[in-house]
């Protein structure tokens, strides 16, 4: 950020007074321009027991595996986002159903929210972000390939709480920045 | 939203190519600029059986009632930004427990994740923003001057759980652009 959005004039990094942070401010107008984590919300679609995965098409990460996941958009709740994502990526009507995973990704500024989720009907097709959709047995699920981190960690934690007949939920936090434990 | 944050420039309302909604737009650079919901993080801290509220010292609501919380910041979690709030606006330090509440706050463009909290030791005091802060048993809580209604859910969804003997998390939405039901 180097202009303020509202006047146009640069902005300077400096801590607000009360502030404990660090801030863009408008050197015009005085604007504080506040930045926050960004919710990514998506879902892992079951039919008959195998679960939908999308190729991406698109970067970052072209031609993974992935779940119907991508930002939420003002007016929608985390549920709406997470089943207009499905209908984009795989062009497929699903159910949401219980909350699965919530994913700290501090090194991006995101917090991604997964909810387990139904497809009454093994319709789907490829959308406009996506190369392949396939539906597969957790056997077949091609975990060398799979696009993101948070991804793999909610469709390990939906198979696993499956085969314990629970629908809990799950925090983690994956930050890049700090070496791995 | 008027102006490029970098490059200055104005920005104008339109549809991307590819996309279904329209978004600000940089008619100098072409940055498409986003705006997505913001985190809000707070918890509800109990200590022997009573929960911490403060009161707001600010707008909006100066003079009610509410619950440690925030918009969360860039670099931590949500239990994170919910510990932080708690010391900020009650110098307090809780130990934050279950996830209690996740409130769409769809007139605000905002997500309202709250946590149960053990305040260990009944040590807090007035933050910046508040003007007093009470331990208080349940059947002392000042509903009427409750500062948000996202802080009224969640208190009202932890005491039926705290009777019930359960740590459930409840899922809701507010819309004030809609009439009520």
């Amino acid at each position: 950020m180097k202009f303020c959005s509202h006047c146009g004039r640069p902005v300077s990094l400096k801590t607000p007074a009360g502030d404990h942070l660090p801030r863009h401010v408008c050197e015009g107008c005085g604007t504080v321009h506040y930045q926050n984590p960004k919710l990514v919300v998506g879902c892992v679609p079951e039919h008959e027991g195998r679960i939908l995965l999308c190729r991406r098409a698109i970067q970052p990460r072209l031609g993974y595996w992935t779940i119907p996941a991508g930002f939420m958009e003002n007016g929608e709740t985390s549920q709406e986002g997470a089943r207009r994502e499905s209908r984009e990526e795989a062009l497929a009507e699903v159910e949401i159903g219980s909350l699965l995973a919530v994913v700290h990704v501090l090194h991006a500024d995101q917090v991604h929210v997964m909810f387990r989720a139904r497809l009454a009907v093994p319709q789907f097709g490829v959308g406009a972000e996506t190369s392949e959709v396939m539906l597969c047995d957790e056997a077949d699920v091609p975990w060398q390939d799979i696009a993101f981190r948070s991804v793999d960690f909610a469709l390990r934690q939906y198979f696993e709480d499956r085969r314990l007949g629970l629908e809990q939920h799950h925090f983690t936090t994956f930050d890049w920045r700090k070496p791995a434990a």
